[in-house]
């Protein structure tokens, strides 16, 4: 038997072992200090009250012969793809519920959407980027080339026609950066992509923290994207579902044979997600859910709007912290990425993630999250404030 | 872009769309008339109450800020990989956590492990089989060597040494004809895929079901298997736990590197399984737990044995009917797959499933399921017993 040989060509990651040795080796040297943890970037606040309704009234009907559900649909219960479609409608896209999949979570559909793609495409990564994307295409063999996003072009790379790709990445709002496309840089995608024959896998987990008007939250927003592209979404950060486990992707019917790939696909290789966790994603869409979960998202933005306000301060040149739980700055005084995560936890006790753990671009830059409790965040940026100042 | 042209090769199953349309067309025709659905693959007895409570627990636990769980090990909790751990000791088979990986189903991860194999391998599938094995390794392009099973074997197929595999597939109890290897078998497997170097991946999803002392319900239960095979069981039979999504997967350390790719596969392009499911999961494996899922079962055994009992009092040739929930039989009066669904349903208002839907080697067989109510069972032999009289 032979084994895939592309998973020896993997990077191993070291990113976050080091981070948890290095804040190991701090804790042991200096138990009396406390440490503030900003390099999170997982969710802190529980679920809505009525995902949690929904949930436990799910859990009942399954208790009862009456009420129990069985196999569901692998696509999902329509009652959660309708949701979802009449979330879109909010935004003026229109979507058939045959364009829409409910999963697992955007991680697995971005990496098993690769399943229908031949090996041999070329496929266009922005740098920095959620080693994701690029680990999913080096276990399949596939060639990447990587699109520079650095200071020059705030981390928004546009297309470049002299090069060629079939498959590209775009992450926006992104992660790790929190720099998000205008509606006129995502058209220069689209009819980049037209020109190319391309597909865009366009990834928007964090699109509910667009706040600013006009700024595109789909893809589908922009006319002709759905010739093109394919959209990964997730209740992660929307409602807190890190652990819970619920994401949509939407592949356009207009992108046949892609579409009944898909189906394909999920059928053979899936079985849908727990009917307990569909019903309470269905809740996220309804107006109180809505309403619920944009109180824990304002919470969140609080906390990026005290970093970005501080770095506004300080005079660090940053993107996101406005529509985005991110803010990636560029490190104070010349330091590296390692070397002012180390500064940072040894005279602040600040923990962040480090620019270069998200490719070469990343080097010089840091990654601060809004994901922790209000004190939390006005603590460290008071601590920044005095460490900068001395 | 290049699609994966290999989905071009997949055949489309008409099996299930076949059957409901000819249901549909005989209740048209026959509004008066009631029909008993034996042909469901599908539990129908409601959640076990320990079940639950546990997840009514983590419900409230993840509504409050102190006990809210977000991302959990994308390889499971390892409260849930030490109940697993703890349920294969029972059968005196000692795994390491690090071999346990959790799953959302046995269908996701008997798809996705064919990630880590090159394309260039032989994969051996026994014929009638569960579609799903043929179609996960038709679109990846490998060749398919399938293994005749017939009732000369007792659709037990063994080893053919003039044979070469590189990728085997077994499922016992099996899926769709009930038949039980014993342990002189596997262990004639395990000395086969040894000698060629091969991979086992065995599908246990029904191994809850086996109740005579002696059969294996692993395949780790025969020495030398750690060297040699995969194995993938779920709790949707075993705790009726379709429609709540849980699996595990059983990748031994000794099959290195194939151990450390997993991981790196499920860590890349999988984000763990809900904690709600996990936390219901833990119970089933629980002693409390075992007593109740064991009460569903001996329901669904009782009807087995009915449908068995009744074969036996025919003269009808079957497997199946003990340690597994289905009944494969031979159709009566030399009938066809088709020709015996379309004779039971106008006959004897009875729905079963066509052998010949599940391999060319299904042709002539009909399999009966036990997953319905108990009174249907008896009603649905005793119109049986009627027509076969006539």
């Amino acid at each position: 038997m032979k084994i895939n040989a592309n998973y020896s060509n993997l990077e191993k990651s070291y990113l976050f072992a080091n981070i948890n040795q290095k804040i190991a080796a701090f804790k042991a040297a200096h138990p009396e200090r406390d440490i503030i943890r900003m390099g999170i970037g997982d969710v802190t606040l529980p679920l809505c009250p009525v995902v949690v309704d929904a949930m436990h009234k799910a859990v009942d009907e399954m208790a009862a012969k009456e009420t129990f559900k069985g196999y569901g649909p692998e696509q999902g219960y329509d009652f959660l793809r309708e949701a979802v479609q009449n979330y879109y409608k909010k935004i003026n896209v229109d979507l058939e519920l045959a364009e829409i999949f409910i999963s697992d979570g955007a991680k697995s559909d971005l990496g098993n959407i690769l399943d229908l793609f031949d090996k041999d495409n070329t496929v266009l990564i922005p740098d920095p980027v959620y080693p994701v994307y690029v680990d999913t295409n080096t276990m399949d063999g596939r060639k990447i080339v990587f699109m520079e996003a650095n200071a020059e072009n705030s981390f928004l790379p546009l297309p470049d026609a002299s090069v060629d790709a079939d498959i590209i990445y775009l992450c926006s709002p992104n992660n790790p950066t929190g720099a998000v496309y205008n509606r006129e840089q995502l058209a220069q995608w689209v009819a980049y992509a037209k020109e190319k024959n391309a597909v865009i896998l366009f990834d928007c987990a964090y699109e509910s923290f667009v706040a600013t008007p006009d700024l595109p939250r789909s893809i589908f927003e922009i006319e002709g994207a759905k010739d093109c592209a394919i959209e990964f979404c997730s209740l992660s950060k929307t409602a807190g579902f890190t652990g819970v486990r619920c994401g949509y992707t939407v592949v356009p019917k207009a992108l046949e044979p892609l579409n009944s790939m898909w189906l394909r696909r999920q059928t053979t290789k899936f079985n849908g997600v727990s009917y307990i966790v569909q019903k309470g994603a269905a809740e996220v869409f309804s107006e109180e859910g809505i309403r619920q979960t944009r109180e824990n998202l304002a919470y969140y933005m609080r906390n990026a709007k005290i970093i970005a306000d501080t770095m506004k301060e300080l005079g660090i040149w940053f993107t996101g912290g406005e529509n985005s739980p991110y803010i990636w700055l560029r490190c104070p005084k010349g330091m590296g990425s390692w070397e002012f995560f180390d500064y940072l936890l040894n005279e602040a006790g600040i923990v962040g993630t480090p620019g270069a753990g998200f490719g070469k671009n990343g080097e010089g830059f840091f990654r601060l999250t809004a994901f922790g409790n209000y004190e939390n965040a006005v603590e460290a940026m008071n601590r920044l404030k005095k460490l900068l100042a001395e």
